[in-house]
């Protein structure tokens, strides 16, 4: 859930709602008990309280609250506002880091215009768990907070040569490597046009064999964030907006 | 205190802790209590055990523990392994946020290499509370963690007219605004000589009469970050780095 409290100087709710059922006109669809609770507790909302829908599929609505009880709602689409864009292309590849870290990466990553996150397993890595629910909730938010008319597919996580494995050839793999020559305007620059993933390893760095491995690897484009260390997460949200600007749809 | 507990490949201490003493050869240097308590509990260090020491004016030194109680501690300069370098020159003017969300953004902009961060006061912002104490120790460990070897002042806060009031003039202003026509490339581009400061506004955007005075201000770029909408920490770290790697030590 996400909303200013205020409208929009169009008038339209700033409130807008994930949803997982097919939006069209007049059919009205159920609504998560946290966004029932959150319309009616938090925006002192009322049946007749417009909200803005979006489920990833069918584009953005302009709805209207049509029940709303302590945790359960129903809101009707009224008007279709937008058509449903293209999925971004872009892949963050990711070692998880604490919980507070990693919903940080998950937010930044879905208001940076990712479209697949992957945690990927690496040898220095923090940590192994990895709770897909709460980061896909974490996405939603992120989502419905930023404007975007999808979220972001949670990849099931998998050891980072696993993930390396089944690459499709077209897409290049920018990996951050405070080691290596290229920066990122370099190594972007020129193959805007190509699909991208960008891998961001542990703060322990990679593995021997982790190196070799991304050394070999046919997709492989390595570029440094600067002369500083940076966080992984900081790193996250640092090489996506630098793609954005250099490759992106910030350009 | 920053380290990842293990040595670097040159062998040296991974730990790197900022005091306020003058540094030479020699001379020992009180360390503060939370600093003796981490180099006695977390890292397991005791006398002999080695450490880097920064101040911020007299470079990188690395140094010997030379008594460890509880909450106190010294340490010993030996050599000095790096010159100090020039205080990067560019500045963060920022709106407080929430306390975790200013943590970030203090964090960050320590990481990604501003000199001076600014917390500046409008008409929208969440929040008036500032803890200058809390904002310097954010600073401090991040500067200790990052490998700086400077911790970036952190200004008193005000509100945004008077921080625009006393305004050198070669110094560009760029301001993060999602309504501006140029992108980042373009308002950066071709001026990355110049000083600069980067101002990110609040959540709920500039108020009328703040809006009036940055479009009036003659140092003021505007820019937009792309088109979702960021959360302020989020801006905060995208605008440093598209202006690191677009003009700044990233390059």
């Amino acid at each position: 859930m996400a909303g200013s409290g205020r409208e929009h100087d169009d008038g339209r709710s700033a409130v807008r709602l994930f949803v997982e059922a097919p939006l069209e006109a007049g059919t009205a669809v159920a609504l998560a008990s946290g966004q029932a609770h959150y319309l009616r507790n938090v925006m002192r909302q009322a049946p007749g309280g417009r909200v803005r829908l979006f489920n990833g599929r069918d584009g953005e609505w302009e709805g209207a609250i049509e029940t709303l009880a302590p945790n359960r709602a129903t809101a009707r689409p009224v008007e279709r506002l937008a058509a449903q864009p293209p999925t971004p292309d872009l892949r963050l590849l990711f070692t998880p880091l604490k919980s507070e870290r990693t919903r940080f990466v998950v937010e930044k990553a879905t208001e940076l215009g990712v479209g697949v996150i992957h945690p990927v397993l690496t040898q220095y890595g923090q940590t192994r768990r990895v709770n897909l629910e709460r980061l896909r909730a974490h996405a939603i938010e992120a989502a419905e907070q930023c404007g975007r008319l999808e979220v972001p597919r949670i990849a099931p996580p998998c050891p980072l040569p696993d993930a390396l494995g089944d690459w499709l050839p077209e897409r290049r793999l920018l990996v951050c490597d405070p080691e290596a020559r290229s920066t990122m305007a370099e190594a972007v620059e020129g193959d805007s046009g190509a699909s991208w993933a960008i891998l961001i390893g542990p703060e322990g760095g990679f593995a021997p064999a982790e190196r070799r491995l991304l050394a070999d690897h046919p997709a492989a484009v390595p570029a440094r964030l600067g002369p500083r260390i940076l966080r992984a997460e900081t790193a996250v949200a640092a090489a996506l907006a630098c793609w954005q600007t250099l490759a992106g749809d910030w350009r």
